[in-house]
């Protein structure tokens, strides 16, 4: 790693003057009528250092639906809470599979691979249901902690309309109740999931969310403790083994950070020691994540050689 | 990372301190009748820091059979040739699956998923058989090098009672030459697959072996770059989300540094930037790792914070 | 065949003698509660031929819930309405997994194997509730005209304990939903699935209702032609092929007869152009088929040589 | 069953004028290079009655290539050493998977599900290969014996073009050697089973070989029992089940008939207590059954109303 900060601003620059001809490029998620809305010509980014400086570039202050980039956060919640116990009720491998498949779940007989897939994240929310006599306001709480901002908040018309078109979820949700591994009613745990996904942010308030993980579980501007630091570094582990759908190795190949993306086309990248970093850009590529955003991060790590392998 | 050198001394002396009660756990590897032979209770690490210290404890100057952990140097042999056009005929992604079966690899059309199960193991060897008159020689060759030692050789024994047995592997390269994706003769191709895992190694060496991918892709003491430093970073990266079995998340979150581990009982860790780390004992857990080899490793981290995470 | 009658009274004297010591073989059903309490020592057998005759012996004329047996009668009546077009949205092969699996539901998106597991059962259930204000009515009023008898009717008690822990079924109605290949709402199906699997029918009701099924769609006793006779011939075969779980090979080697079993312990089973077949036991075996049900068959097609092989 | 013989010289004139037009529907196998050579437009048809008469038309002097079918022949050839005991090493139940498919064997550890799928003839080859010095000259005897002709043999251009692509056959073979199934070396069993499918027939020949199992395993024109009538009728049910690849229940739906059928086009069928039926068309449909076979043995039991259902 390098010892020298690099120079964040001109990098940024540099990687913009890259990006903003191909923008455009990617798929922007169309299975929620509210997602395919969006319009797909838009990219931002934002970098938040353990030091407290911010840079950031495009339509880094622009909200958008961070879908499951918010499942870093509730498993980082249900963590505050349960510790290492979350692991009883869900594993930390690789899929292997689609994030949305059922199949390994049958197998597995209602174990989720990993919190990061659909079915652990439902995992997750029924923790945080258990937990929490609103487990979805809790989390904006936490979320609005982690950003030091009041505006994160969900978007109902983005949460209703995934409700509304959620058989898929609500399929592995009875499956896993089905196998004794789901504590509240299914109806509430998939209501309260979808209202998760809907939360908004902008690149610059994910940054800051992030930076926590960057700096052994301490959240950099109040250094107040959320987690262990062995516990944060865990948490980075998982994301760079299951965090990016089931394209985990070709992203640590790529960017060789850790990272958590979302169908809303937000990526969180942890720098461990130095930084988080946020991109957004609609457009996601075959695997379901950001196309520019990932491109972006694998120049960030290629001019900043900070890839942590 | 810790800016200051650790006490890799005094940290190997107190991880022996440890280990030394727990000796005899885990199941020494029963499938291949030669290995079943080797006696459990024993217990070797090596640390070989990139600047030409050698630190090592316990049994780290007895030979081992390497096995899988030379998936690692086949797969950096045919780098060194082919460069990143090895992706064309097989993937990077953690396979959540066991190691050798034949599941994935019949929906995925005979495409392995990562050069480090066995299917994906197969087509390395496969394109080194195209690429050298004698692929095993050529191999060993290659770790002679990188041990910087002329003991590096077969274990013709283990090879032999690996191929009377290799059924499994016969199966899987049939099943990849039927789809395509095998261009030599699948009993070329079997043989000397068996005859590659049958090298032997110590700790000692094995550290030095892997030293090159802590280095940006230089061999410390020659000076000699034998990959560029992206390509070494990108194996890594590999390493980490694919390189231990099903059991790779598990790893990333116990130990938090890229390792491949063969059923020998030997494992190779990479700190970037640092030293490359050898275990050695012969007792396997469930997923097929040396248990205590895991164990040392996991403390190692904890002990000098080094994780990548 | 035969040319000649068999002597089907005293043929099942000696099945009866045969099966009475060993009353109690198998497992009653445990998944829903209300059915595990069914006391296991029952056994009822009945014969209904197509020139009118009834033979029984044992618990024939005890109610039991007839469960899967139902989904017979929901194919056949939803063959009178829409004849080959109910295969337009399921398939008539043989699953080779187990009834209640999501796996190749998943593989094959939504579209069901057959009519015989839950998965095709619940499309089933889909196209009544499309074309009946109110399907589960509709299919008592038609199994009471199978049976000449107001008897048949649903076990609430039964219905309700279904639906209470129908978590398997509702993953599986979700996940046709999310494949498009359900138009009515899930709860209303599901609901609508449990009322039909909770009708209850004894053995003499049940041999009568599926004498149609041997007489070319014919009802003997009235001769209203429900089905055509090509149609009544291919519903047996796909009895034959996918009526007894995945066990369908299994009975066709042992019984050799176009049957379809339920978890309640009964079973219909059809000798074309002679006779139509109940037998009821409640223990199961570890195929979900009524172990001594499924005996009892074989002996009658030993013993009288109707195996339509 | 109609009680007066239907006149099949007259029914096999109006099938063959039906046949006729359609010449050329479907696809050849082209996966062995020998057989992608046969003419796509031939079509014959034999049916040989119990009592002993032979109606033919078309084509059904021609010889082809047996391929699968000779698997009912190898089934009933190992049942006659070894009669139900042949079931410890196999099920008989249908696959629902594609028939050379390695994924269900693995799940199941090497037991095939039925003998009619590429693993489960293997299987029994290696049973003839432990029975016979030299299993397939055994079968090609026991067919000779079955037809009552010496023109029954190999067609080692066949055998041989078979053998130098078998990679998934090797596949398969090893799989199950893997698990502890296979006696004989994969390499003997795998030689006999290619030169056990490249025995050629005619359509009079395969309808006169299918003969006992319509006859409660005797043959008809010598009054030789080679099988008890149970087990005659067992096999039928098998193939019913299991006999035409993943089309098993649309078979049975369309036809109501047991079938073994092959990719050189031929399908043997049978109508118990009443005829065998052979018919041949090098022309698949997509599940590798032919498709005009699969046509005119419909158009048989809708004309003859012969269907076992």
């Amino acid at each position: 790693m390098a010892s020298q900060r690099p120079d964040y601003h001109s990098i940024l620059q540099t990687i913009y003057a890259e990006v903003l001809p191909r923008l455009g490029e990617g798929q922007v998620a169309s299975y929620i009528p509210e997602l395919a809305k969006v319009p797909i010509e838009q990219f931002g980014m934002a970098i938040y250092t353990l030091d407290g400086q911010l840079f950031s570039i495009g339509d880094a202050t622009t909200r958008f639906s961070a879908q499951s980039v918010t499942k870093l956060f509730a498993l980082a919640l249900a963590y505050t809470r349960e510790g290492h116990a979350v692991w009883q009720r869900l594993g930390k491998e690789p899929s292997g599979s689609a994030f949305n498949s059922l199949v390994q779940l049958e197998y597995e007989r209602g174990v989720p691979r990993n919190p990061f897939i659909n079915a652990g994240a439902l995992v997750i929310t029924d923790i945080l249901a258990s937990r929490f006599v609103d487990s979805e306001i809790a989390l904006v709480q936490f979320m609005r902690q982690l950003t030091d901002a009041k505006t994160v908040d969900f978007d109902f018309k983005v949460a209703d309309s995934e409700l509304s078109t959620a058989h898929r979820n609500f399929a592995i949700a009875h499956l896993i109740k089905d196998f004794g591994n789901m504590h509240n009613p299914v109806s509430r745990v998939v209501r309260s999931y979808c209202r998760q996904c809907s939360i908004t942010v902008t690149c610059e308030e994910l940054a800051r969310a992030g930076s926590f993980l960057a700096n052994h579980g301490v959240i950099p501007w109040s250094g107040e403790q959320l987690l262990d630091a062995s516990s944060a570094k865990r948490i980075n582990a998982v994301m760079l083994t299951c965090g990016t759908y089931d394209a985990a190795g070709e992203f640590a190949y790529r960017v060789g950070l850790p990272a958590k993306s979302g169908v809303g086309g937000g990526i969180i990248a942890i720098i461990p020691g130095e930084a988080a970093v946020a991109v957004w850009s609609p457009g996601l590529d075959a695997s379901h994540n950001s196309a520019l955003g990932t491109y972006a991060l694998a120049r960030l790590t290629d001019l900043t050689e900070q890839s942590i392998f």
